[in-house]
């Protein structure tokens, strides 16, 4: 028997959406108010699934503390506070879209979480804006 | 990198489920209090969402002020305060179940969604009575 | 001890916003959209609360099954999947505002509660628009 | 035209994760505080989602009143205000972890939908942690 | 200039209501389901209130941070995956009912709060049923 | 019969807390990670609220539309996207904490409200923290 569990987390950054390749004009038209040089921020929500076999001893998929646990260690401690753009190197030359970021995410996870176990990232931006990756 | 950007969106109006074909009593049974000549309402919750490539120069799967331009034209401009059965061709002759309602708006949103993206619609007819429709 | 005990409702309903001794100018420019003769609805989330002293024996300011069934019999049995104007008395020569809307349902529900405690009702028209009334 | 339908509905009830066959240390280090001899609880929150065709003729895929009638009596009647552990048969011998409570009601429900259409559990055991399970 | 910070949290707990002097009868008119002698439960949400002038030093009524570290000692640290009724020593000859716990959460806060500020609890028992306390 | 009526608005921006007159020791004891000199950010939910008589002719305490719009222009459109610390004047020499931009906010409505009614602002930095204020 196969479940998803899913954990919500939630840590705020600040960015900037921006290319140094473009002109202003080309970055404005394409990013808007979310180039703006001075940063601006958002509080962001996410919700990291795992998919898989309920264990049948503990009838976990994956026990929720070490999922908490791992969510704090490698996303909220690392992103939590932040200027992504400036302080969190895999931004460096890639533009902190959310899309990006949930990729991110992800890439940062997947390494930590069984094998035999399906992984998903939802990012909420905003709570009107979100993206899911899934690997 | 395929990932789903969702964008939420909101309009309210009235509606009636009836049909002209059935009488009172079937009507009734079928629809129940949904079935009020004098009609009654909702505030509706829209959550789109398309799913495709990352473009690696935008670091967008869809720019989404785009897409929230495009929900305001083409949905919330147009079923925004209305009355769904009287004001809106599409539901003439077709019941306006949050079913029906959902696919009607997908239907008016895939034209403008680029062809090689999915298209997903989630219409919530109240917090607790929701409907997803994908093509 | 005084405590305010709260508790959230829902119905929902059409409604127009529209004066008879207007002309249609002066309907559009104060109420807009919401002057459509076609009616357009909202779900209506509503919050009732009662303000007054704990009855030692209880542990209760007010039992909240009787607060719950009160609500429901006063306000969701008359107001919900509802046309406000044609259907309810009340709203025959008055504007169905939220800030009217809810004066109505605190008249309805006053009778009921103990005279000894306060009451207060929040009506949320929208999840972005709310009225507060408390007598 | 495939569509899914989803209800939300509500219990609470009182919990223990356990194995008589593990000793006190074990049960802790595995189950953590929820371990408590004594029971704690939450409040589920239910979202129940059928997919299916929609019927040409009423416009529904499910009729939402009888989906929500089928949660109330098969699931909210049993389980709500109930000690999961000592109370219902299926966790006398199955831990009442989210994952195992989802597939319980899952197996409560699939006999009474429809056998074209798919089921869908998701149980939120607190807001930020919750499960899904489809079978 | 006075200003009120708020700052939620969260616990949830088992508990019943019930009194030892009354007979199984009454128990049960009075308290209902809430009555179950093998406890139920809830995710309980917590909102913390701190009114008083905003230091013009730092620009805060008082830190979030203490008040955060404050509500983790004295509440969740000490409520949280517990049984009222058993394990907390307020409740013993108390109704652990929304309005009781409110006001034990309150006198527990109070101490550590400067005197000159003012303090207000809101308690969820379910995201529909809530209770207010201010002393 | 007065009435409070209230919108929910919206705004994303940065900020830092921060005393130049204060060394970095001191600075990271009192404002910890919102020290942090890169910036970071959030997802700003305001509710403003306006307490007054109904006007009997249009049923409303104040126009909806025109709170909106106010809102809008002399909120969303100067706050949104920016970085509150340097490109707000109000912030140049006053921290921009939760309590501070709720008053900024307060005393950038209050002369566009009739004189008669009150004003109330409630600001959240993040679902869990916000703060109130009413002159």
């Amino acid at each position: 028997m196969k479940v998803k569990v899913s954990r919500k987390a939630h840590f705020n950054a600040a960015h900037r959406l921006h290319r140094e390749d473009w002109d202003d004009a080309k970055n404005n038209v394409v990013f808007g108010r979310c180039n703006n040089p001075n940063f601006h921020g958002h509080n962001y929500d996410l919700v990291v699934s795992v998919y898989g076999e309920i264990d049948p001893e503990t009838g976990f998929v994956m026990d929720m503390k070490v999922l908490k646990e791992l969510i704090k260690e490698r996303i909220e401690d690392v992103l939590d506070h932040k200027n992504l753009n400036i302080e969190i190197p895999e931004f460096k030359n890639l533009n902190p879209t959310a899309e990006n970021i949930a990729v991110v995410i992800w890439n940062k996870l997947r390494p930590h979480i069984n094998a035999s176990k399906e992984l998903e990232v939802v990012l909420f931006e905003t709570p009107r804006n979100f993206v899911t990756y899934s690997g």
